[in-house]
């Protein structure tokens, strides 16, 4: 592949920079979706089909998610993120946490990267971890409790907030 | 402006999910690159004068660089980064840190990203506090060394190596 530098920073920006890699890995990662039809129905920025399926593509290319057949449904495919994938949580922890400071993001939409920021590295490997457990079948080690389930908690109080006021 | 959505991850890819943003931003914080001159003729990835252009106006627009006439002479024009811009470095950081590790990048090119990720937050405030002297006009706390004079000797040092061998 002809690469424009070697620089990591450049390499990272090939791979990632565009419109919608970085937001279809984060559905992923925080609403894991994991088939094509929910990427696509459930996509809070109404990402179209043909760039979906662009982008999902290009992510199986550079190596960040697999694919599966879903032993429950003949068509569907699983997809899954790879090591590869799981290990940009730190960049998008603070790509979330400079939105949370710099763009006009909305509380409910806000709070999982309010939790990942003010969790600090130690959440982040457990979040890692747990994405292991969930894409790539690793066991969770000792002790590491469910991020995911505390962010979406967390999610669900700022909606009850927002409704009793 | 109209917006995709406001979940602070997609806000800060529309701000910097393109293929240039954080190139451009990146030669700015690393290289103290100032001017359009200097960052056309030494971009290692020969960004093109109209997309160098683009992304300027972009970056501007989005309140990450400002622009200030050069008193030595009498058309350029030097860019600043802002704050806005200068919160950035974890995300930098971050990127470059997954660069090094899932990347094909270079040594000499990898160096500066390697001692950032090896120097922790401690290092990143550091070189925040200096890029805010460089680009801000704002006083080094008592005590910060200069992490971009670190990391230009740590470059020179992998020159040196190579050239050894």
């Amino acid at each position: 592949m002809d690469h424009r530098s070697g620089c990591p920073i450049n390499l990272a920006v090939e791979v990632l920079g565009d419109r919608w890699s970085v937001v279809v890995l984060r559905d992923m990662m925080f609403g894991n979706r994991r088939t094509f039809r929910d990427l696509h129905v459930n996509s809070l920025e109404g990402i179209a089909t043909n760039i979906l399926a662009a982008r999902l593509k290009h992510l199986e290319a550079e190596g960040l998610i697999t694919f599966a057949p879903d032993p429950g449904h003949k068509q569907k495919k699983i997809d899954s993120l790879s090591e590869k994938a799981i290990s940009l949580v730190p960049v998008l922890v603070h790509l979330g946490a400079w939105g949370l400071e710099h763009t006009p993001s909305t509380p409910e939409l806000g709070v999982r990267a309010e939790v990942l920021a003010r969790g600090g590295p130690k959440m982040w490997e457990d979040f890692m971890a747990e994405l292991r457990s969930i894409h790539l079948g690793i066991s969770m080690p000792e002790g590491v409790t469910s991020v995911c389930d505390f962010m979406q908690k967390s999610y669900e109080a700022v909606l009850n907030e927002q409704q009793k006021s």
